[in-house]
């Protein structure tokens, strides 16, 4: 089979390089080009300052980064744009404009009511939105939207507690790696025997994508942190049931979801997308963080603190299933479902 | 003015270091002994594995560990026992038979109803139960004990929200230093890059002991974490009030609340137990954890999120306020109170 | 082809995790049993304390820990043996007795004159030392001995340069991982922020063991230092060699070393045991440890400082090149050899 | 006594802020003015982003920083300039034109035959090459220079043992602090779990300002690394003396030295430049750093490797003793030779 052709939008970031190491090795996908800014053009990608804990695959590290210019992406099936937001904001809708469909990490857009905010195992139906934007903007591409890294680790638990009991009110708590602030984000002195309880415009993202990708109006208030812990996001969560549940169920429940994503045996899909963790002091980054690959959330400590009252513990890769591997995950449900 | 003379039981944990460092200077105690366990007795306190960011105080440096033995304390004004709890099961209460009052942090008898459980800014009136003890018990002295630490810094802020605006529902999410598990407590390698969502008997104190100390039914749940933080407990805290309230006087009413210690003038009280941060990423344990000299806890993030549903976060140093200063400072009002 | 029968001592350890993990895939060696002290014996390898970053592989997960009994070891081809030094002393003399070919990793007998202490690129002759050893203590088996994880780690590089320009004097400063410490040996609250400049026996360890493999006398001296990194050794090197050189080719001539292992093509054996970084700030611990899936050592830095005047920096992973990686090639280099 | 009016340049970086907190309550100087980069221009002092342990103290925390201009600076007996380098070497320079005595932090200029290069202990006489520095260059002013962090430290312990024993050769490796590189200076992903074995132009700096210093010019070869420990340099040195030596002597010396600071008994000098730990595990960061007041150098496993062949480790607090703290040092020594 011919592969597809992909092309990667800030290729030299923390996101931008776990979009290349999984795609270098990706059996469906082909990256014929990688861009970033002007820093970064003209070297090759293993020149640039790679920090993944394996070096890029041989078939890109030769590869060179090119500027980035609209008019000069070639023609792909899929530009994978790991662009910061204000950069992004002007041009993957460009290149939508000019037919591509982009795949997007970043928060502009992603509330417009005509945009796939997409994590493929919850709202895979979401993508037909595609056909709104195309009809209202214009657009013979499209621009489609991965949720916020954190909304993604919390929405795959929450999807089947809604189907089956319904929610009435959320807390959540979060602990977030220092890779989700980009490789610069955040100073050693800044977090070191430290921890930062505010992350700038986090939590409003976490409440209102929440809503917009369950399609539900509940309560639900977060407070987000950042924690000396490299990859990995933790989130303790308070859930008010609609109906009341046991335990064990909760947990049945949770460790047999399955989406659209693992019947179509995507690649990138991982077996479980919730895998259980029966340990008490589970799940924990360092030790789950690579479940399913980084593509499966782990959850332990599920608890009944009263009637419909839930407790739960939820752990994500947070560049992995968070970010590059869910617009991955996502480009294969467009390809397996266009077929 | 003569000193009251004191001696410090598990002299050479991390809490038992806290004591002696503030003790050491104390302008009312004077140190007259120092017991540990056996691996310790006979060595000079400066030969011991001495771990607090400054050497001990000269006055105390060379003094000598005793090994514990009931029968050998001698006559002082206080005992203040860092004792693991299953040796302070046994210890404690024979020590205050023999007519010794022994200010304890250890967990066991916390609850028992005639044993007082006091931050003295809070509920100093439950000192009078040291009278039903001795009645009870027959004893001449008395055993008082401080809250768990996670409950100290909770319990500060709660206060005064709970007597102005009442509380029908508490969720609580702490984010504890690894001093809290004592010296050998985490090993290095199961905490670096990492966090553990889970703490041993803690979340069963947290519930247990508020209601006691605040005496009060409402609902409370609390999950307990453990991060790599040196000194200084955050608490992520979710509060549903009784009354409606706004922001800026919940801000007011915490900045500007003061206990007994504050109108008695104690010498370990802090000017302000409550510290207010405007910095919105305040508190911070590295930056915050010493305020009031570890006394003070220091409260930021205070937010309205719906009415009568209010969140903010909490900070103070698990050793000092949450343990060693605590008891220090209930052993002030002791003294205070009886003259 | 029949696998190898091999048993694994100190299952539970750091180390023996490493061996666990490593052997379960193994084309060559069949995992038929695994102990460990009483603490854990009876349960299944994954109820123990698993702590390395990728859970036990299905095919291990599930056996269950004998407690050590050297009566009770199976006919196996090889034991490898991740024992303390004093259980090792009595336990490993006496499965040699036994007939057992045991390949350890305790210290105790390092420095025996009829003990083989092999790193297989280095020194692979000494493995007829089996055969004194056999019969000055009339054994039917044999103790062979890794090296200490540091001095396995300098020694790979300091073998190319003895033999093509000769050795005078050796500085070496060590940076070494909370793993070499095994899983309890270092709090948190002793490193964190810090670093611990000695390390109990290690520095004798590297002068006596560097001299017995590489059969020489010269000058060496090293200090050993702790600091807050997970998993591998970094070391600053100093050469005084006997003939000059140049840069170029010393690079050259390390990062072309090979050695018996690779000649054979031993499964564990990494194509090329020395690797050069040519970026001046590697080797790094968390980017360069797992080159050559951890067999490798990562070489940088080299410099010129003067006539006859080397300095470089080496790295290594410390529980698999520094420990059961080594000890596993060991046994297929006597495999190998012995065919 | 009147007090001695100073100005702080680039008072809002890592060691800008010891600056102002070490002058903020000095019993000699008092601070008139703060400047800073656009950025913070016009910002309270305690609106800037602070990141001391401790906040600054009141007599500056509400002071507003201006920008940096050199017509605008008052009427001042010392300028101390935390500048970086490429601004420094264009204001620190026309601040001298216009008649101030500039203390700087930054390296520029540092190897100028005719700038003072200045620890206090080690050379105070150079402090009189301020004079050829006025007749060369005409300015009514002048720039002295504190050296190199890594420099100040190790030359602290070298001039004693220069004095009794002479230096033929020295190896130094460094593990030195992340407060070193700024504020932003290492990202935290690029650090945590690991190290980097590299820091630009330090190594450069050691050997070439060790050589002025002491005014020698024996062999003298640096490796500088970065660990993740927050303040404090560690130095592992070996040192080949002209003449031999017993540990005991070495140690007594190196306890037992003063200069002139301690002679002229200045504010800021540290009874003992030099502090000795005889525990075998020591120096360590986090417990050592402050001794002296953060102006004490501290040395551990002081040992004997063979004959004139000596070994010791060494550590410092780099922006107290290694920044601020010596150029206030200086400062004194100025005025109390001057009188």
């Amino acid at each position: 089979m011919d592969r597809y052709k992909v092309y990667v939008l800030g290729a030299t970031g923390l996101v931008g390089q776990r979009y290349v190491q999984l795609l270098a090795s990706h059996p469906w996908f082909e990256i014929v080009g990688l861009a970033a800014s002007e820093k970064s053009a003209g070297k090759k990608l293993s020149e640039t300052g790679w920090v993944l804990e394996e070096p890029p695959l041989p078939s890109v590290a030769e590869m060179r980064i090119e500027k980035i210019d609209v008019e000069k992406v070639p023609r792909v099936d899929f530009v994978f744009s790991a662009l910061p937001s204000e950069v992004a904001a002007k041009v993957e809708p460009e290149l939508a404009a000019r037919g591509f469909t982009v795949l997007s990490n970043s928060s502009n857009m992603r509330m417009d009511p005509d945009v796939p905010l997409v994590i493929p195992e919850v709202n895979p139906e979401d993508l037909s939105l595609v056909e709104k934007q195309r009809a209202t903007r214009g657009w013979r591409g499209a621009v489609v939207k991965k949720p916020n890294c954190t909304t993604t680790i919390l929405n795959l638990p929450l999807k089947p507690i809604l189907d089956e009991w319904g929610i009435e009110r959320i807390h959540v708590v979060t602990m977030q790696a220092l890779s989700g602030a980009g490789y610069s984000g955040v100073p050693s002195v800044a977090i070191m025997d430290n921890l930062i309880p505010f992350i700038k415009g986090e939590e409003e993202k976490v409440v209102a994508e929440t809503r917009k990708i369950l399609k539900q109006d509940f309560e639900i208030y977060a407070t987000t942190t950042r924690v000396p812990v490299l990859d990995g996001h933790t989130e303790v969560v308070y859930v008010d049931t609609k109906k009341d549940f046991d335990t064990a169920t909760v947990t049945e429940v949770l460790g047999k979801f399955k989406g659209l994503p693992q019947e179509l045996k995507l690649p990138t899909a991982p077996p479980r997308p919730i895998e259980i963790r029966a340990q008490i002091d589970r799940p924990q980054p360092r030790l789950d963080r690579w479940a399913g690959r980084g593509m499966a959330v782990v959850v332990g400590r599920v608890r009944k603190l009263a009637p419909r009252k839930l407790a739960f513990v939820v752990l994500g890769h947070n560049t992995v299933r968070g970010a590059a591997g869910n617009s991955i995950l996502t480009a294969e449900l467009i390809v397996a479902t266009r077929r």
